[in-house]
């Protein structure tokens, strides 16, 4: 190791580096580069190689300190200062800097250099007495709880008190002598080091350190940043915001980050150190004012923040201060911003020449796009009764009730309702369509809950943990309050909120940026977009957000609902006469059910999965049942060990052909009713080609008895077994198309229940690092994603013009979308509100892959 | 299609072309080529691709009929006859033969070629008048009711009003003049063809028609025979067993056909034609009295069948008519025998110098071995009860009992008992190992009693659907009869038999000749042979059976029984404490029933499976404990809707690692305590290599607690995950070993469990022609199977000396076995009843593989 460099000067370095510099010390070195070193407080960055090290053998690696003095030997050459000089000290931030921002969840010591004898020498320099004491208690402060591990309330209790013997109200009215004395008092409460080496060393140990803190770990975890990255440590030459009324502290973003307007926003604090605009300890100035009370800073400050969004192609988020007059750059990077902020930037970005469309679109968060789509709270003033977690966008309010009949009943007479249930399962179905929102006290993003209300696009918070859901009395507590069925409650999908204040929704517009955006996103996309959908209304809703088909229409939630006893009956008939006449009697319904939506569809492609989960859905409880009732048997003896590996999918339509039988020819009859209808009768669960010709052989039998032209409709096959991913060449001897179900793909993959799973193993497994993630939200590409890799290139073997889709979950995950874009893949389908989201998503895909793409504009 | 050649001579062919000329065919000209023209009555055979292209067109191939009338020229020049003649008439067999054996499955027409004319030349050439008219009788009753369709009942109606009218019992009492008007009363039955060119067409078509009939389709379905090879046609000279006392018909073996002894056997009838002794009607003669009533043809035959065997290098199973003394070989195939025969004549057949060892273990079919393991009823002269499926053989007789804890009371005060159950589950598992047999009355071979059942080497009939079994009154009713908790019961898991009568129960021996061919398998195998044992008793039994190890030890077992409650008190623990009490508890139990396997198994591997199943199959069911009972809300939580893909496997030593350490601590406790113990530590259900590498850790930590040196014991993995065939190179990085399991591989690769499919899909998918047999007894080859040779690949691309078993059901299924032997695999594992027939299986896989091992001896 001897030999290797673990430092860099800032002027050294650029914002490519930011794997070994971190995202800090990279931007740091970049704006240094085009800002020139005037503008830019020198210094120099500890890498993140020098952090893994020191993680992994527990003490700094070989070398390190010898470059850091050479470093600051440097430094102080340039600056004509030492650290700890008596006469005219330097002094230096010591800040972490993660390859991934990560905002507060790490350690800054300011003001480092300073000692008893440095503190005069800066009082003789600056000629301010006040400010060199309150730096160098700031420091001793800083240093003792950062560094050392003091409870940050000791000094605050030595604060307060000193403020009461002075009867003051304010830090500010304390004096010179008053900050004397209290430095003096931090420094009783541990061993403070006086030689600016020491305490440089033990800063830079406590950034590392704080990497594997209890706050960075839990960052991580739930931001995907691997602990193995590591941060860099940045020391650089202070400058003094807290130097009196011409100078100043703040942060500035290049456009207003909430709408994305073109204006720069920001806060500023006069006679103050960054820490305190961050800390939110005194009450912050708009930036607007910076004109009027630091006019020449304020003036640079705008031509830098142009100067560096043309430099980055992006929206800034930047740290500055004003130390008498003369304004420092301390940091900038790309702003985090809200879904309609991105969209605004992106068109606006375009039409003032900064970015291409292709890169505009790279700029937006597309999984945060949905919340766009949904109904928001009106305003942010309500008290919140709980929290649970956000797990389908969107807000909703409306009377309480606990079931899903209610839920339907309310629904008839058009009162708005939330369905509140402890959990919720299959025959609570009807009941989400009904509701206006859901709410669970158990389950997480993952649930059945947040799955179905996410494909129905219903707001919805799931695992509320605080409440105690009583469906019996018709009563939910939480703490001491007790809600009643048909009180009044809103929850807000998109955070997790819960209300019962009566706060006002806002419907939301789509707006001409993001209609702008959208059809950009069109015309650089690869993959084709279609919509999960089973009902007209869904399906008219997904055609307004752009999904040219459906590529999921199940008809399952068909079955549901009212027509569940037509159901049981056909499933629990003694003769086949008993049998067929169920069947008749369901295939009218069936057919007016495929009509709406072809109509709805209006000529675009309609993928009608044949009936797919397992029989006993669709029947009464054996314990409903008496016990002399004949079918009890029966409804007892269709119960299944593991119904996900049962007796579902094609395997219904091998055992019943009857059944499969009448939806094709409700299929076809309602095509003929629906001009122009474009239908492809898909077949779930296949795993031998034999089970596709077979049910292919029934398809095409029913469409010749019906006279219906074998050109104009096609027949395919989910692709959701492994197996099938296997014989992908065989079974595409009999198939027209594949669609690829990667929830049901990804259960049988990794032999994982989704139900099962993700309450009770995922959080432990991503707390062990298993996992970063549900499988089930994004595609797990070195497994699931090579199956279907393999599946899709084996069906083009047999079958050069095979259409591929994808209609799982992950159709609707922007990582899983970059995924599919590689795989083959046609065409990827998701819930209506997921489409927007998808279209985005699939054009930055084919952005990314694109030769040269990220080269900037003009 | 012009210019194909459909039919073949006799003379022309050999035993190879039997895809071709089906079996009979191939085997009739193969004989003519070795004994001689002379000895093989003259003919030629319709090749199986002409009854392929009928089935398909539903017409006779074009030239098949010109070529059928030049051979059949050439028969009449070659006999000096010809067909129909009115002076000395050529008459024909008409037989099918497939590929494959389907006895009595198909049609056959003798004497055909007779007619009004014929019959009188046949009587005057012959000058025996009643042996004509017999002939021709015969011919138009055969032709009427196998090729016409009409009821064979009304020709027997006509035979028997004619015995009546004359006053005669027998048949041979019938003179020239009854069968002459038997035969025009015949003739009125239905439309008889004179012209003998249109009666072989008629057989012709009838034979290619008859492969379609309903039983043949049963058969094939039974025997695994596609539909697709269709059937030979043999049309041959006759010869007549029936021209009176120096004829006769027969069949004969070269060797004893139930014990294998080295004498011919068979049976003989003088003056008939072959089908008398088929069908039984008359009493036939041992092939022994053959030397006193036709001593020259006693002789001949008995050098032909030392020829034939010779030449087949197998027992041959032949049928022969003599007529007028002289003899004529019709058929001769390779015998079908039990397995005592079967191993018998192997182990003769080496000392003959007949067949080298490899060519012996090939004649024997390996999955019938275990049948000379398990006791056997005495003799056959007993009441059959009912019949069920023979889902576990070997057979056993006790008292009845209802219940698993019945079971185990009985077993305790050493009484013998047959547990009776409509179906079983894990709770009744004790109740098995007490049990002499399983009894139940629902599921098949792949239900949850069979498997356990065979695991254990337990006798089981299941599905025995005529039992109605009642537990609350402990009865089983059988039609008019009940049988009470008490009574006597014996079962057959060899055949399905069930029967109330006290049967005495024969124990086998190994025989030596069983030894000497299990001594030359393990000369000859390359695969090892392992147990699944996971008590000391089932150990040691599997030892003496010759396994090398034990490939999977299952700890679940373990803990039920009187366990159970500890194992529930663990889960349910509501505190670290009491979970750590519970734990602490199981250990010392733990760590018994280690050590005792471990000193079974002196020194040989014992593959350790850490705890697999799903935690909820430990607890009492939810209805069991009381509604204010704290527990039931935790059980309740647990119970799951797929538990095969919930938690389990490693799942639990992930989110319980002190219930895995407290194994680990048992294993190497007890491998301290038993000198010599090869301990291999397994990780069921790995899905991620992360996964195995913290278990690994964990069992590295508490080996290194307990001293135990780091290279005594190997850590490994199952593998029966799809994500973990993919990802196998990965997860290899923290193997020493692989294990496949392969039964729940093909229930995630196939999205198929085992428990709801096989009762409800299988016969369907069978019956459907999607499966041919269960997934689950042989490899699906074309998708687990081609997952496990890519598991096993990249494994050893990681880690080249990787160690790979199966430790599925598998493992013990000769045709499976055959495909381990290729893909990379070292070890197989299976029950201990399979050891010896895992062991010939290897061997045979072994010798397959090897380049020339089928040339003949010498």
């Amino acid at each position: 190791m001897i030999g290797r460099r673990w430092t860099q000067a800032f002027a050294e370095g650029s914002r490519d580096q930011r794997d070994l510099l971190g995202g800090k010390g990279a931007n740091v070195a970049e704006m240094t580069r085009i800002l020139g070193p005037d503008r830019v407080p020198a210094g120099f960055t500890i890498t993140t190689e020098a952090c893994v090290a020191y993680l992994g053998s527990g003490e700094l690696p070989d070398g390190l300190l010898e470059q850091v003095r050479e470093q600051l030997n440097a430094l102080e050459g340039a600056a004509g200062r030492r650290l700890g000089a008596a006469d005219d000290p330097l002094l230096v931030s010591v800040r972490s800097g993660a390859r991934e921002s990560m905002p507060g969840m790490m350690d800054t010591v300011l003001n480092l250099g300073l000692n008893d004898d440095a503190v005069t020498g800066l009082a003789a320099k600056t000629a301010n007495q006040r400010f060199a004491w309150d730096s160098y208690r700031r420091f001793v402060q800083m240093y003792g709880n950062v560094v050392v591990g003091v409870a940050g309330e000791r000094f605050e209790a030595l604060i307060a008190e000193q403020k009461a013997t002075r009867g003051v109200a304010l830090d500010t009215e304390l004096d010179t002598d008053d900050l004397m004395q209290l430095t003096h008092a931090f420094q009783d409460l541990y061993a403070f080091p006086q030689d600016p080496q020491d305490q440089l060393l033990g800063a830079i140990q406590a950034v590392f350190d704080s990497w594997m803190g209890e706050r960075a770990i839990t960052y991580r975890r739930l931001n995907r940043i691997p602990d193995t990255w590591g941060t860099a440590v940045n020391i650089q030459q202070m400058v003094f915001g807290n130097k009196g009324e011409t100078s100043g502290s703040g942060v500035a973003f290049s456009r207003d980050e909430v709408t994305g307007e073109p204006e720069p926003s920001g806060d500023l604090l006069i006679n103050a150190q960054g820490e305190d605009v961050v800390s939110g300890v005194r009450n912050t100035l708009d930036i607007a004012q910076m004109r009027e009370l630091l006019p020449d800073a304020y003036t640079k400050l705008f031509e830098i923040l142009r100067t560096l969004e043309r430099h980055y192609g992006d929206m800034q988020d930047t740290e500055f201060t004003v130390e008498e007059g003369r304004l420092y750059m301390l940091q900038t990077r790309n702003a985090k911003r809200p879904a309609q902020a991105a969209v605004r930037f992106a068109v606006d970005a375009v039409s003032e020449g900064l970015l291409t469309k292709s890169q505009a679109l790279l700029t937006i968060d597309a999984g945060a796009l949905d919340a766009l789509l949904h109904p928001t709270f009106g305003h942010l003033d309500y008290e919140v009764l709980a929290r649970g977690v956000a797990a389908s966008p969107g807000s909703a309010k409306g009377e309480i009730v606990f079931t899903a009949k209610d839920a339907v009943a309310a629904g008839e007479q058009h009162r708005d309702v939330i369905l509140v249930r402890t959990f919720t399962e299959a025959d609570d179905v009807a009941g989400f369509h009904a509701a206006q929102g859901i709410l669970t006290s158990e389950g997480g993003k993952a649930s059945h809950a947040a799955l179905v209300a996410r494909g129905m696009g219903r707001p919805a918070v799931t695992g509320a943990s605080a409440l105690e859901i009583d469906v019996e009395h018709r009563e939910v507590r939480v703490g001491a309050i007790v809600l009643r069925e048909g009180d009044m409650v809103a929850i807000n999908g998109s955070t997790g909120d819960i209300t019962s204040d009566d706060v006002p929704l806002v419907e939301p517009e789509m707006s001409e940026e993001f209609r702008t955006v959208l059809r950009w996103a069109d015309e650089l996309r690869v993959l084709g977009v279609r919509t999960n959908a089973d009902t007209p209304d869904d399906a008219a809703k997904a055609v307004e957000f752009g999904a040219e088909g459906i590529g999921l229409c199940r008809t399952e939630h068909m079955f549901l609902g009212d027509r569940q006893p037509l159901m049981a009956d056909m499933i629990l008939a003694a003769t086949t006469e008993e049998r067929r006449a169920s069947i008749d009697r369901l295939r009218p319904l069936q057919e007016e059910d495929f009509r709406g939506i072809f109509d709805a569809m209006a000529g675009r492609p309609v993928t009608v999965r044949l009936l797919d989960p397992p029989l006993h859905e669709f029947l009464p409880r054996p314990e409903e049942l008496d016990p002399d009732d004949p079918r009890r048997a029966r409804v007892e003896s269709l119960q299944e060990t593991n119904p996900m590996l049962g007796t579902r999918g094609v395997r219904l339509g091998i055992l019943f052909p009857e059944l499969y039988e009448m939806q094709v020819r409700a299929i076809f009859a309602a095509a003929a009713r629906s001009p122009g209808a474009n239908v492809e009768v898909m077949v779930p669960l296949v795993d031998y080609e034999r089970e596709l010709e077979l049910i292919r052989r029934l398809i095409e039998r029913v469409g010749g008895d019906l006279g219906v032209d074998p050109g104009s409709y096609a027949i395919g096959t989910m692709i959701e077994l492994p197996r099938a991913c296997f014989l992908a060449d065989h079974i595409a001897e009999f198939a027209d198309f594949f669609s690829f179900g990667t929830n049901d793909l990804t259960q049988t993959a990794l032999g994982f229940s989704r139900d099962d799973i993700e309450s009770r193993i995922l959080g432990r497994y991503i707390d062990v690092k298993i996992l970063d993630r549900s499988p089930f939200e994004t595609i797990d590409r070195p497994g699931v994603g090579q199956m279907l890799r393999m599946g899709a290139w084996l069906g083009r073997k047999t079958r050069p013009d095979l259409k591929i889709g994808v209609c799982g979950e992950h159709g609707g995950d922007p990582d899983s979308i970059d995924f599919f874009h590689h795989s083959g893949v046609d065409y990827i389908s998701c819930s209506p509100f997921r489409v927007p989201v998808a279209r985005v998503a699939a054009a930055q895909a084919a952005i990314r892959a694109a030769p040269g793409a990220s080269g900037a504009v003009g």
